[in-house]
């Protein structure tokens, strides 16, 4: 039973904050499956990411055993300038839906990347600086990845290039702006800077890009440049280890005011917010410790887990990376243009794919009207303009409360709100003029996606 | 001294929030100048205001004696949602900065409105709510203080009409459609649906408006509406009155950590989140309990408080409006277009106009150039992307610094971030690109615009 009197918000003390990320991987039974390498069909040994990844970060890939890594003193410094990030009690919204329920949220958006994908941004960037590189370089799509990469580089002085999809860095000027004013050099791609972008500006004049072949750039511009390395904002095991941190004070945050969880919900397009605010629960549950209910949440647009196969598929759709076993519509898989929301990833990390797979965790996937619909109910009553992807989880953690009211049911739900949507204007403007729909993908297409895919066990 | 071990964000509990606005006015030992009837040259007495304000709203604007206004429990509720704001210690920018001195700012940007405009939109929103009336009106340039009122109106299910500097409307369609989201109607001024838009319209085909146009409708709108009012964001008594829980915030967040504030530093504009930062200060310093350096910092490009006259002028380049005595560059100075930075408005709060001249505190004016190397140097090593308008005080507040450090100095300087800039990135941009200059007003242009105002003393 929780305490009375639980604050709007609830703001851990600085020595409250977790000193250590906690790996996910160590207490789960069934191991998620390793990378592949596409040409031999072999697990990638350490060596071989070794070009493409910072040393320390592929450690941290491979561990599958280790289930605390300390946080180095340099990122614990780095995380008190945003960090720690307030639980709120969702009062207005609890209010106005009526419902018995008491309904939570970790705020991850207090910074000027604007979500949670700063906290793996940094530690990427100080294992970068810390191997001696001179810079490393990454791809990016609405940009939020990308601009909290060039926060973090710009804090260890580190050189950063940002491949925005061009038809992005041309729409979406202001991300840009952000980037350029933390000091990184962004490049419209395919740009004329690498083989592959060279290549596809011949073969396709006037192409917009897409996000597969500026990842393709981006890995091209590290393994051919002296001092680089090539980072990635989600999937990977690392990127999810780091974002323990928010699940780990999440749970503190909890257990100071008593309170139980009985619901976790989260947004999930690559997985690494999802992975992070459940690692601590999902510990408990795998230990029969607790038993949560665990929902992700993923547009019906590109629904990976409730209409995806789980196999091998390559993480991106120029196929230069390795392979990883997951819940996927395909590599090859595009969602409709007319999709808003975020999350647009074709695949799911591998982490969470096996706890799926074991019936860990649910999934339901929810259509962008209804997404949008649920985010201006959340921005007019409890004052924060939320990300699209963000939207999801708040989508569902209504459809929950609303279940308890039906009910009368006093569960507590308590859901991550990964970023604020400032940057997707684009997409209300859309939806306040209501031309905004909601295409979802054949079963045909979804097949014919995974036709394409390689044929591995 | 202050305590050891300062957190890098000192928030208050909920129960050490303020409870009570602060008046000012009530221990100014010369009281602001009134406001005065254009017509009659008399000063203007509450039933001519209630015309246009909201009666509680009229009552706080006229009363000099007050000294603490209790915040109405709905008002304190909404509080809870955005704050206490954090009062955040800037050790990233002493550590960049390698200086003695002990930074401290208190950020009102962590709301979706992005600034501190909210403290007061909610106040003139819930007293118009309590008068029964039906709505709103109020005009708005950039959209700050358009998008807090829409967010306040909300809240209340109050209706609210936006009538937004044309020009914005159409180059600034993000903040635009925030007001949306938050159901506001939102209209390019001049329009069609007044007559002095419709004048104005007709006279100059095609103008892209001005915020005096913008005014003038909105209160053509107000007094002509059944049950509406007009509001305004800045200047007034009343909004430096809502605004004064900036500084008891702040206030009571360095007296519990023991820690004497030096020197207290501003951005002036309208002066709302300078004298509602200084508010508590300035009454210790008027006592002569304390003897704090508090120092407003304005545009170079529009210097009411350093090159300005003391005097009475119109509230509005429209002249629809009161006069009001204040240091003024005249109703009719617009700055340079070029001028990117914000705190575009001619005049200064009655109020600080007084203590200016009592000699109560100092004035600076800073280039627009000098103030986004500023505002880029904060944002890279504190994380926040700042407001031009706040970037104002973080030029003053590092330059301060950089003396105590010259002169070995362990002074605590405090600061007000007002607000984020994530909707002034066409501002970053031109920064970015090196094409931003720094116009200064002549004296003569300077003389030419006063010589246009009304003679009274």
């Amino acid at each position: 039973m929780a305490k009375e009197n639980i604050p709007y918000k609830i703001y851990l003390e600085e020595s409250e904050m977790p000193t250590s990320w906690y790996n996910l991987r160590a207490d789960m039974k069934n191991k998620p499956a390793p990378l592949l390498n596409p040409g031999t069909g072999e697990p990638m040994k350490a060596e071989e990411l070794a070009g493409v990844f910072c040393e320390e970060l592929v450690k941290q890939e491979l561990d599958n055993e280790t289930a605390y890594f300390p946080i180095p003193k340099e990122i614990l410094d780095f995380y008190k300038m945003y960090r720690p990030s307030p639980l709120v009690r969702a009062y207005f919204l609890e209010k106005k839906l009526g419902t018995p329920a008491h309904i939570y949220y970790k705020f991850e958006g207090n910074n000027t990347s604007g979500s949670h994908k700063l906290n793996s941004a940094i530690a990427q960037a100080y294992y970068a600086k810390k191997q001696g590189l001179k810079g490393v370089t990454t791809e990016t799509g609405a940009g939020q990845w990308g601009t909290a990469l060039s926060m973090a580089c710009s804090y260890f002085d580190l050189d950063c290039k940002v491949y925005m999809v061009k038809v992005s860095y041309e729409q979406k000027p202001f991300r840009r702006e952000v980037m350029r004013t933390y000091g990184a050099s962004v490049t419209p791609s395919p740009s004329m800077e690498t083989n592959i972008g060279r290549a596809i500006n011949a073969e396709f004049p006037g192409t917009t890009g897409s996000l597969g072949c500026a990842i393709s750039e981006a890995v091209e511009k590290a393994v051919t440049s002296d001092g680089y390395r090539y980072v990635l904002g989600s999937v990977l095991n690392q990127v999810l280890l780091h974002q323990s941190v928010i699940g780990l004070e999440t749970k503190t945050a909890l257990d100071k005011y008593g309170i139980d969880a009985d619901i976790i919900i989260g947004c999930a397009g690559g997985g690494s917010n999802l992975g992070g605010l459940i690692a601590p629960f999902m510990r408990e549950k795998i230990k029969g410790e607790k038993d949560y209910r665990i929902i992700a949440v993923e547009p019906a647009s590109c629904p990976s887990f409730t209409r995806g196969s789980y196999r091998y598929d390559f993480c991106d759709t120029g196929k230069v990376c390795p392979l990883a076993k997951m819940y996927t519509l395909g590599s090859g898989f595009i969602p409709s243009a007319n999709h808003a929301g975020g999350l647009r990833y074709h695949g799911m990390s591998s982490v969470l794919s096996q706890l799926y797979d074991d019936g860990l965790m649910e999934a339901v996937s929810v259509k962008q009207t209804e997404v949008f619909k649920a985010a201006e109910l959340f921005a007019r009553v409890e004052g924060i303009l939320p990300a699209p992807e963000s939207s999801h989880a708040i989508r569902v953690a209504i459809d929950e409360a609303l279940k308890c009211k039906e009910r009368g049911e006093e569960k507590n739900i308590v859901f991550g709100l990964t970023g604020t949507g400032y940057f997707d204007l684009v997409a209300y403007q859309k939806f306040n003029d209501g031309v905004m729909n909601d295409y979802i993908p054949t079963d045909e297409e979804i097949a014919a996606s995974l036709a394409k895919l390689p044929n591995i066990k």
